[in-house]
């Protein structure tokens, strides 16, 4: 069955009424993790509902999940960064006996058509992404403590953490059963952190790949798959010791008001306010106007209202913090559009309000980016950002009068493909409004990495140094947009007579081309240089995938992912490509 | 094995009775190159036969090519570094006017199954990075001089080139039509190469790869399109005056004896007797044994017949010498393999001969490197090593007593998925052949990177420098089975008791997994670490490519590249993946 057809009659939970996902959940109404705290230590249990699948026609067996529980999954991790900066060490459990986790779910993959399959792999990728930057950004280590068996997703999971225990049962082992069991790939990071981050030789990855039933003990530990087998009675002990071992050592919450009694205090992350229709997607700060005809969305996110406050008061002022509620909020429209709206192939992307004022909130980041409340609001930006980087539609900026596109803003405009502004104003503009300017700042040198490790304007201007040092020493000048294209921060800076016929044309021309070919062309271009795990997760292995996903042999009637579990095997097409 | 076997003769053209296509050609039966010699200066013009397709059903108009066209570039390239040390500059350019190249066929790729479209992209992908490879290892530099349109395939041949010159007529343009035109990508090099060699900023790129009529004169050159626009009535000259100073910057045949009146002499490159029948294939040193029914070719390589010849007798041995007889003879089966037999999944990998004698070979080119023979030698192994890397089929290595996985050798070894290492002698097997030894020597330390960058044994070893030093300091001591298990140089070790039942069901096994996901599985796992222009064109372009080739976008019947040149538009599902 479709699982078009099955939207329009799902049952209450992250499917909303008129059939779209929703992304906003929070820990009392979880469905399949259990969160718990002991001092710096937090344990994030699974415990999937097997009735809870986000559609119906599956059942989640044995821990395994769907996009539901992989969004709860998701806001655990953003809870636990912003809510608790007491927590060093995160374990990540089961709470089911024997079992850690299946992996993605089968059913829900064989019924899922192509583009929800991809879809749910990337945020699942990218969720897995989160919880290694808690690692290597916030001091809150993930340690997996598989008191069962992982296998597939399961497997790929616990790979997204820092430290891996397998519990040493003659039983329980790591899988990685996708291919001889589905014909497809361990796609959600599994090649690549088996080989770039566990770092097991390549031979033997090959032979673990290819074994169903996986691997345990000693033996996998001498594979480097996990980094200790622990048996049974020493299990719990272990684990709270490992725990506590990475609380000792983490950097969490390490400034001095932070470290007396109680430490630094969590803020509340309150569900967004957000309205929704058919045309319309509103926030607070960010607003999207959906085209239907024209397969356009038009982005537009509002600078601050107010000058920044006192650094003292960020704590206080918490999600209503303009940096970070604007970040939550296109982080949930970003989802909201790449699931429930993928004909919306071209995002427009525009700013309005006053870009001293987003300097001003820059400045006070960058000047407290010792702040453990400041550091993740940055990081959980330049999370946001790279999600647009992976994002499979085009992107086309528009700078006009009245626009802020200034230091943390303009990497929306870096994010894009194409970034048009317009030279001087329109002529039937309002008069009180100046020309367009663009300014870079510190948040465009640094501290905003794309998944190649670049800066966008790094990667910008790869292998263009003095392009480079050009924009750079720009930094805190408004510049018009003659000066903008001089510096190459522009693409095209037409005039009020070209402006309409240009943009015009740039997205008409963009919804005309084939939505396949342009996934593959930005997922090309948009990452030059450098490649890191992240990029690589993200290109090679998830392009492979997509194209496993979408052969005969894996989703054919006859295929591996269609037959599982039938009692039929599969017929492939024995023919190599 | 005799010498006087039946050459395999294509009559005309490259495929042959069986319907299978040769890669042997020569100059004189080209039927779409011109190579013509001046001094220093080699020029390569294509001269495209429309009548001379590979394949029935389309015509080869305005220089455009199929599989057939790039056997004879391959052709004239590897010639042009054999036979040819005087050449310091190669041409690149065309016989027609007002045309370089329009690309791959569009006809011939519409009508093209999935496998065989993958397959030519990836030839055309190795001949291009070969013609990199010339410029970057042997001084004979590669200038395009574009006395016309390069469009799509026809300006990613031109990117191959270290310098590009476009005539500036107002007419000649270089343009990537395939987006706005075919619905597929620039897949043979040309995205990776605009952004990360010639370092087009990613938005002009974009506008570039989505804009079919082009860019020519002065706007290609300020985005990097290509180094110099030059006007017809200079052009002549320019191009001239371009090839001398590339062929004065030459390193090329640089030792003492080869400066001399005439330099060195070029040494030919003879036809290969080649045996070829439905279930073997036999050249003099490489025989492979085709089996349809298991979907395996067991591929045995002979080590040299003799103690090498002293060095000043390379040359004179030409084709005969070992190390290039048996480099040209895999080169050609690994090619014949790929294309004709698509259904052999699993190439099993053996070596057999005397070990000492390749370490001596090996010996012989490391202490001569500095000879311009020796050193095409080497990186004629280095590419035909890469091609094995990349090759879309199981690669399994089976070392047993008899065999010579030594030295170059044993990169076989280091290139397969898996190698399986007899611990001791088979019981039945003959009395006087011990036991297999495995050994490194220097051609294992260095002169035969992978398209990554590292060596196969630093690849292995990624992350691991104690297991590379160790296996290093190795180098040169015969290891029997269990001391290459133990430095990790081969995956299992089984004695006599084991050794059937484990090779057949790896062997077994492998052929009945899904042969997309093992090509998926093996693009992913062969390149651990960092990645080069080379490896994200075969991973990342070439995965999105093969996944936009499969979607209905493209080739459905509805799809883009189907309804090319019918006058109707492609009619997509506007869905984003």
């Amino acid at each position: 069955m479709a699982v078009d057809e099955i939207l329009e009659r799902s049952a209450p939970g992250p499917v909303g009424e008129a059939g779209r996902v929703s992304f906003q959940v929070e820990p009392g109404s979880y469905r399949h993790w259990r969160l718990t705290f002991d001092g710096p230590v937090a344990t994030l249990a699974m415990d999937v509902d097997e009735r809870g699948g986000l559609r119906d026609g599956y059942e989640l067996k044995l821990n395994s999940y769907d996009l539901g529980v992989d969004i709860e999954l998701y806001d655990a991790v953003q809870r636990l960064r912003f809510e608790h900066p007491e927590v060093r060490t995160v374990v990540l459990t089961s709470a089911k006996d024997k079992i850690f986790c299946a992996g993605a779910n089968i059913r829900m993959l064989a019924a899922s058509p192509h583009a929800w399959k991809v879809n749910f792999c990337k945020f699942t990728n990218e969720t897995r992404n989160g919880i290694e930057d808690a690692s290597a950004s916030s001091g809150q280590t993930y340690l997996a403590a598989l008191n069962g068996t992982a296998s597939g997703g399961g497997y790929e999971l616990a790979l997204a953490c820092e430290h891996i225990m397998l519990i040493d049962d003659r039983s329980s082992v790591v899988s990685l059963p996708e291919l001889p069991l589905l014909g497809v790939l361990p796609g959600t990071g599994g090649l690549t952190r088996v080989t770039d981050k566990r770092l097991v030789r390549r031979d033997l990855a090959d032979y673990f790949a290819t074994r169903s039933e996986g691997v345990g003990g000693a033996r996998a530990t001498a594979w480097r798959l996990v980094d200790e087998a622990v048996p049974r009675p020493r299990w719990d002990q272990a684990v709270a010791e490992r725990a506590a071992e990475f609380a000792a050592r983490s950097t969490r919450s390490s400034r001095p008001e932070a470290t007396g009694a109680g430490g630094a205090e969590g803020i509340a992350l309150a569900p967004l306010a957000k309205r929704r229709d058919d045309d319309h997607i509103g926030y607070q700060y960010v607003t999207a106007a959906l085209d239907r005809a024209a397969g356009t969305a038009t982005i537009t996110v509002a600078g601050p209202g107010q000058d920044p406050p006192h650094a003292d008061a960020i704590a206080a002022a918490g999600v209503t913090f303009w940096p970070l509620a604007v970040t939550r909020e296109l982080d949930d429209l970003i989802l909201d559009l790449r699931t429930n709206e993928p004909e919306l192939g071209t995002w427009v992307l525009k700013t309005s309000g006053d870009a001293g004022r987003v300097l001003a909130y820059d400045r006070l980041l960058l000047d407290n980016a010792g702040d453990w409340l400041v550091n993740e609001i940055v990081h959980y930006l330049k999370r946001t950002l790279k999600r647009l980087d992976v994002t499979s539609r085009s992107l086309i900026a528009l700078i006009e009068p009245g626009s802020c596109f200034a230091g943390s803003l303009f990497e929306l405009a870096l994010a894009a493909d194409r970034c048009y502004m317009l030279l001087g104003v329109f002529e039937d503009g309002d008069p009180e409004v100046g020309p367009a300017t663009v300014t870079l700042d510190g948040m465009n040198l640094g501290p905003l990495p794309m998944g190649n490790g670049l800066t966008r304007l790094q990667t910008r201007f790869l292998g263009d140094d003095s392009a480079l040092t050009a924009a750079s020493e720009a930094a805190g000048r408004p510049l018009q947009a003659d000066q903008a294209e001089e510096l190459g921060l522009v693409t095209f800076a037409p005039d009020d007579i070209d402006w309409d016929d240009e943009v015009r044309i740039a997205v008409e021309e963009r919804a005309s081309f084939s939505p396949d070919a342009l996934s593959g062309l930005e997922a090309n271009y948009r990452f030059a240089g450098p490649e890191t795990m992240e990029t690589k997760i993200f290109g090679r292995l998830t392009a492979w995938q997509n194209w496993i996903f979408n052969r005969p042999n894996a989703s054919g009637p006859d295929g591996a992912l269609r037959r599982f579990g039938t009692g039929q095997r599969a017929n492939f097409d024995r023919k190599r490509v």
